[in-house]
């Protein structure tokens, strides 16, 4: 794998690699010496802090690409982070909207101790995630290891299923955060959540103000803002149906009746394992 | 390519698979029939309007990845669609992020007469792609053919090089949008643009909002609403940082920086042409 985390590392960061003063893939310290070098073009570099991170981010087969692509952006684009994209055999992994993607390492290769373990959500994907031992025992592994355990989505219950959010506060999908309890978590519908080293978005969507928030924890503000401005999340969405209070009840009731069958599963799996 | 083509369809619109009314892959006629029949289970399911349009998406190396994953999301949730996701060859492309993207056909294979044509930017791939000449040649036939001609972020620089935005109002990432005139189009500086069948959206993230009102255009309100729900688009960001009017200005200096040889690249570019 190492030709493709060369290449990983190298391209990481597009917008990044485009600056003259630091190059993608250059160490922390020498980027922050060539901020401070540049400080006199007009800008403040200083403003940005620097490090080199190690963030995993689980692939599997049936996950939401959104969930993951969202944060890996923003995350992504920390200069000097290194951007572990590992699904089970290092295999592209199919996506539940059809679009395929490609990771970076495998289960076996990906470092041991990570700065910040996330997981995405999905629908099918998840219950059969939760349902895959090897990568329920990989999870627990990682982020049992990790500084930060994240997810967006209803990859709250994969974390759940391996047993890290047991008496923590934590968020999912509108669909799914009731499900929380059944893992031993307390359940809060917020954008997201964090209780300790625990931090667990919303629905898809809220991966963006997820990571906003991580990056400004671990960069500090201006970064934060750096990279929302890079994104240009100035958010404008033509309606106003973005949660179950605020959306027409049709839609809700729609959802309710879809996700019945994923809610049932996921009960289930639970009293399956208890028994 | 017809295997993955058919397991791109049973895969796609992951919610809607999960429907008990309505598989995905279903025919638009079946959809609308089980819909009308499953209106009595307490929701109206005849406000979601049905359909079956060809949408093709580009993908190419060095592509920004959420550019296209957002609208894909979004745009692959309306039951029925065809969506074409094609790279030159049909193989797997690179992002700018390092996270490899799986298309499901190539330009040989994609079909000619498309709904909508949609283009993704990016910052190094969307200039080594205006200077691919059999890429601008795929996108200037079948954007002409489309009843929809679409991009996200700098993604319109590569229709303009086409020729596809002479004379029409247009926007772009914020870096960008003053380059637009270079290719004859009226610059605006709006999350996204109409103006007859163009539609371009701002940078990366617009392409949320962008492809709601896709939505709610082709399909009606609700099915946009609906839309919103499943992704939680609820936006809150942390910061107020999205677009360089509301920014600390030490970010907009900085990336006017980091994109000076980008600018200058272009204009470089449309020089030689006109040379």
């Amino acid at each position: 794998m190492d030709k493709i985390r060369r290449e990983l590392l190298t391209k990481m960061a597009g917008a990044a690699a485009m600056l003259p003063l630091v190059g993608a893939g250059s160490s922390a310290a020498t980027t922050a010496a060539a901020a401070q070098e540049h400080s006199h073009e007009g800008v403040d570099m200083s403003i940005y802090k620097m490090g080199s991170e190690k963030i995993a981010m689980l692939m599997y087969d049936g996950m939401t690409a959104l969930d993951l692509i969202g944060p890996q952006y923003l995350l992504g684009g920390m200069m000097g982070v290194q951007m572990y994209l590992v699904s089970k055999d290092g295999k592209p992994v199919t996506t539940d909207t059809g679009v395929g993607l490609v990771p970076n390492t495998s289960f076996d290769e990906c470092p041991k101790d990570l700065d910040i373990f996330f997981v995405p959500g999905s629908a099918q994907g998840v219950l059969d995630t939760m349902e895959d031992e090897e990568t329920i025992a990989f999870v627990k592994d990682r982020g049992e290891r990790a500084k930060l355990i994240t997810s967006v989505c209803t990859g709250s219950l994969i974390l759940g299923r391996a047993g890290l959010l047991e008496g923590y506060k934590a968020t999912s999908h509108w669909v799914s955060v009731d499900l929380l309890p059944l893992f031993g978590a307390i359940p809060v519908k917020e954008r997201y959540v964090r209780d300790r080293n625990r931090i667990t978005g919303g629905g898809v969507s809220a991966g963006l103000d997820f990571a906003l928030s991580i990056i400004a924890e671990l960069r500090g503000q201006p970064y934060a803002e750096a990279m929302q401005l890079l994104a240009e999340y100035d958010p404008q969405p033509p309606f106003n149906a973005g949660s179950p209070e605020k959306s027409p009840q049709n839609h809700v009731k729609v959802y309710r009746q879809m996700f019945k069958p994923f809610v049932e599963h996921v009960h289930k799996m639970v009293g399956k394992k208890q028994a």
